[in-house]
């Protein structure tokens, strides 16, 4: 392995992605510490509170069963607004596209991110269109950014994870990073696995109406529940413990990653999010979530089990304890 | 020509540009006409007013003289808000980056990128780096998307210009597209040709000194001085005029377009700003240009001669006039 080369790890949303994040591009750009990453940045001003983030998307193929590379583009971006507890406004879209690429598919997937826009109820409102030569991109990458108003005095970060915290998921892991693989590697499933592609704003608006029972919010994108949950116990110096048989895991996406030997607590998400939430409010969260179309197989996975650390553990469906680390290469490059 | 297909001229910023912007892009997802297009988005949220801008940067190559990738993603940006009267605040920045690509190359380009922040006053807040395997992507590819503020009453869009306004350039056009194409052609000139690329907010901070006689900004990029020109004489239905011997050159630049066969009018500029003045405080903002050291060179190029038609003429070096139109197809792909 060449320490001075790129590597498709680097990429995925895992340790080697951590550290060069770490290592290279944060100490670089911005003097924002570790402790301070989320998913967007939280920025004052003239006595207003907006979120602030960015995400490209180069999914492989980009359309996949439950969405297309312009869903993909918008519901992310959205989630990732949403996370910081903020209400997403307005989208940017930035195209770059490979000569040659099909006007149809364009206009497709442009539909879509209108259609997930709205339904997100937010605006698209600038953009940029490149156009590279065949062969130097790979059909179409689109990178969203986004604008979101903060309008409550809540803090909703990583590092607001406590001891006795629940740990919630809104539904069954796994899903998107198994429908984009089955449909890449044209895998022929008898049941057809649909990515959760979906904007998580409405269900984090009724989450929040919990108020300061709510520490954490986080989607689980590249790297998956594993790699989410390890990063929040570092930010948050804490020791959590997932417990293996609460996990939602839809059946043909267990069979999938047991013959292809992935482990979903490292499979992508597009439309689970994860939240933190005092243990008193626990079951109220839980109610609410599973009121809303896209919490209905909400569960409790796991808690705050001590301070200190930065420990993922997870007890075994036959009784034993394990520590999870990071994603550590690449398990799926292009999973979004 | 297949219709059905995306040409590199779709990139080019000229005619074909337009019309995939006005026939897909735009009317599928937003509802802003063609009038309203403008560098950046302006917002209002809670009483703040916002301008919010993305652009995505594929240069080849990725270090040329007077620049490079990272430097031109953030100060064109900045540009692209300082255009709308805003001051730059924020920007975010996303990588694609080819696996395999050089971890000190990578290093070099993020330092620059922290230079250009810092010296254009805006901070770098959040980000994005995904990889995609070697042969999907040309080696780096980045967006930079950013969030300004307005802070004063005064309206500066492509829609502004009046009959009677002069147009002052802030010194000699065509240095970047002739800068990259010498160097991505290996050309061997006797003078090296730099980019201009610079971050131009404080100069407008000076030109916005004279108030509400300025009607339009904008900066001549990809389409160069012509497209730009002509997009605003569309927006504002007016017929601009230029004066071909009042285009400031340098014989370097002149040259090279003379051997290729290139109209300096449609070469790329990435430090450049066309400023509509009104009449009587010209004189007086093309002072105030000249005092800056990106103003230097700042002259008067032409003027708004007639109300309708979005006509723009050039008035020859020999005394005869024609019509300019948009950059038709491709002049120079992957200038920026």
């Amino acid at each position: 392995m060449n320490k001075d080369l790129i590597l498709l790890g680097h990429g995925s949303g895992g340790k080697l992605s951590h550290q060069l994040l770490d290592d290279l591009i944060i100490p670089t750009l911005s003097s924002i510490p570790q402790a301070g990453q989320n998913d967007a940045a939280v920025l004052d001003h003239g006595g207003v509170r907006l979120a602030f983030t960015t995400d490209s998307y180069v999914v492989e193929p980009i359309f996949f069963p439950g969405g297309n590379i312009g869903s993909l583009a918008v519901n992310g971006t959205v989630n990732d607004l949403a996370m910081m507890g903020a209400r997403p406004l307005f989208l940017s879209a930035g195209l770059i596209i490979e000569e040659g690429f099909s006007r149809i598919e364009l206009g497709k997937i442009l539909a879509t991110m209108r259609q997930a826009a709205d339904s997100a109820g937010v605006r698209i409102v600038t953009g940029d269109t490149k156009v590279v030569p065949r062969g130097k991109a790979d059909r179409i990458f689109i990178n969203t950014s986004g604008v979101g108003a903060i309008e409550h005095g809540l803090t909703i970060t990583g590092a607001g994870a406590k001891v006795g915290d629940k740990v919630i998921v809104n539904g069954t892991i796994g899903d998107h990073g198994i429908a984009v693989l089955a449909k890449r590697e044209g895998l022929e499933l008898e049941t057809d696995i649909q990515s959760d592609c979906a904007a998580l704003n409405g269900l984090v608006a009724e989450i929040l109406a919990e108020g300061e029972a709510i520490h954490v919010l986080r989607d689980p994108t590249r790297g998956g529940v594993a790699t989410t949950l390890k990063e929040i116990a570092l930010q948050s110096a804490v020791t959590i413990t997932l417990t293996e048989t609460a996990l939602p895991l839809q059946g043909a996406v267990k069979g999938v990653c047991a013959i292809l030997g992935l482990d979903p607590l490292y499979v992508a998400n597009e439309g689970k999010l994860l939240a933190f939430v005092a243990p008193e409010a626990a079951e109220r969260t839980l109610q609410r979530m599973r009121r809303h179309p896209l919490g209905k197989e909400a569960a409790i996975i796991g808690e705050v089990t001590a301070a200190g650390a930065g420990r993922l553990q997870l007890e075994t469906a036959v009784g034993g304890v394990r520590a999870v680390e990071m994603l550590a290469g690449e398990q799926l490059p292009r999973i979004c």
